[in-house]
């Protein structure tokens, strides 16, 4: 049996190693005992007869990483985008292959290079948003013949919406908030334009969920640059009303990093604010969350008006207490770092998730793997 | 001509002075220099040929205050709430009769007995809410012979709506946070009953303003148990849509006065709160305030329903760059101060306003005063 080993255990590093672990020798290695110690109940949980081993390892480190890795033949990353870098950098130098989720804020293609001189393949950004919407979206765009449209809305969101805010978070309030914050880059007639974070809301209807919100974020990354679609943009999802008091909140200056003196004590007034909201913010244990992703391509092909759309909605795994937001995120990880190992994708470099659009084929396989996990993207089109 | 001295130069302090120096040499005096120029300034501005005196004094000494007053005829307090009640001792120590819109927390009445022994008269809460507000209650339910409900709403508002807050105060943020916090007493069935702050929101309408929501407040104080109608509240307004971020606000733990440690700083939330507010609800130069109050009685007379109501519509005074909160305030206290001067009324001791609503001719000499400075209180009646 192949080996591997997946960096950081957190939620979703978790669950890419009790899926890893039903056809490969796996490991898990982070610096926290107690995280380790729930991967490995989890994997033994969901898979009874199957194990993991646990690491305890500084992942801060990349020489310490580089050394980690070396007696796998496959390595998964799940870490803080802070660190995302240079444990892919760490993972190149062993010259091991790769595939991520760490939405690290860094270009991860700078390293390209190195990765083609190991002769080793790394897929970065390859969860559900980015991941499967680069691969959706570029795959979208080539089955018009002529795209000019490509939106992408994404949102992870608690099932029941309670007041205020309607939102949890699985992660630092402090990240959410720099969805709130930093500008949002789109395209239009082909230009990047920078747009006002919690700028354009839009209302939009979802099967399963009903009238949701929309405004725009920073997501199209690889995809800004990567495709020659005139107008491109991602949106970020929540319930209507969240958006009105993040923008309310910005407005008042309580997101603002620069620090002001209350009182004779100096405070950056978003240090206050996401620790008052860490506990508002926080999923309970037992509390459901539910993933919608929509990803549309639209254009003309044969000189008519066409258009395809995949449509994701899933909600928590109550038989395995396992958050919506991880599933969908960890899946595509296991999903490709499988098929980089099998030899499926085989090009030496470093990559985004779109990389994998070019054959059909491949986005069915993608699919029937995701299916066999319980997660389905609903695909209609329109005149192609 | 008698002379007066008005302790307090701001806002409210220097229009009583600018209206008592029509028939009273008028002193008043204050630690800020700037306010007792602003308040010289306006005072000759509005009163062509007229001049008040300035005395530079700290009222935070209450031995000072009995020595600056004693050679005055007539002292008018508009003092902060924080120093009200001494400043009350320290005139009643000089033998003073006094008129004061303080508002202090306290029980001005605890010095009833005091000022007794001196023989002076001392009315406390003068202004328009309390004030107006208790004088126009307390007639109302002497008007119908079985009354068993108060109702009195009153707000001061920005005539523009901005954006998000839809509010200005002519006063620290953190004295209006007080009233969103302070849990409220009410009077239901003849008892005291306590509600959260910011409880009971409802939608009303009122002519030249539109549609305003209401919430409880802490604003009965001597009426609650001064009257025996069994329904008693006080609810303050404002433009819908405020109550509901405050309530965020709250909820969220901005208003918290328990420090919370952020990244090493010990920091009271209501504090940075409070300085990220005062810049957004401060009245802009030329700004424009309007104040709205109903109140209102209802019951039966004759056996038949029956109800009497008081409404208020006043705007900011262009001609004199006046706030109307300012001028509604001011105005109660200098026509009861010279009431008290006059020996209109004259019982010795520390009032309440609704002493002065026994007679009817004393509430219609009030009116006709408020006439002759522009502010009407509209009155309308049912089976009365």
């Amino acid at each position: 049996m192949p080996s591997c080993i997946v960096l950081g255990a957190g939620m979703v590093g978790s669950v890419i190693a009790s899926d890893m672990c039903r056809d490969f020798e796996t490991s898990i290695a982070d610096i926290r005992p107690q995280q380790l110690a729930a991967a490995e109940a989890r994997a033994a949980r969901v898979n009874p007869g199957r194990s993991i081993h646990t690491i305890a390892a500084d992942l801060s480190d990349p020489a310490a990483i580089t050394k980690l890795v070396a007696p796998f033949d496959l390595v998964i990353g799940a870490l803080s985008s802070k660190i995302g870098l240079a444990a892919l950098g760490a993972v190149i130098a062993a010259g091991k292959n790769y595939c991520d989720i760490s939405f690290m804020a860094q270009d991860s293609r700078e390293l390209d290079a190195q990765a083609r001189a190991k002769g080793i393949t790394c897929i970065t950004d390859c969860g559900v948003a980015p991941g499967m919407s680069n691969i959706l979206a570029a795959r979208g765009a080539m089955m018009l013949e002529n795209c000019t449209h490509l939106e992408i809305y994404v949102g992870g969101l608690p099932r029941e919406r309670r007041w205020p805010f309607q939102y949890k978070a699985g992660f630092s309030p402090a990240d959410v908030i720099e969805e709130y914050t930093r500008p949002a880059r789109l395209v239009e007639h082909g230009k990047i334009v920078v747009r006002e974070a919690l700028s354009e809301p839009e209302l939009l209807e979802f099967d399963g969920v009903g009238t949701l919100e929309a405004f725009n974020t920073d997501g199209l990354r690889s995809l800004a640059d990567g495709l020659t679609v005139p107008f491109m943009k991602e949106k970020t999802l929540r319930y209507p009303g969240h958006i009105e008091l993040m923008r309310v909140f910005r407005h008042l200056g309580l997101f603002s990093e620069d620090a002001v003196d209350v009182k004779g004590a100096s405070v950056r007034p978003l240090d206050l604010t996401s620790s008052l909201l860490f506990p508002k913010w926080t999923y309970q244990p037992g509390e459901e969350d539910l993933t919608v992703m929509r990803v549309e391509a639209r254009g003309t092909r044969g000189g008519s008006p066409a258009s395809v759309r995949w449509d994701l909605f899933n909600l928590f795994d109550r038989e395995t207490s396992t958050t919506s937001m991880a599933r969908t995120t960890a899946f595509p990880c296991a999903i490709v770092a499988r098929m980089i190992h099998s030899g499926r994708f085989s090009r030496p470099g470093v990559f985004a998730p779109e990389v994998l659009s070019d054959d059909p084929e491949t986005l069915a396989h993608i699919m029937r793997e995701h299916e066999a996990r319980g997660v389905r993207y609903a695909f209609t089109s329109m005149g192609v």
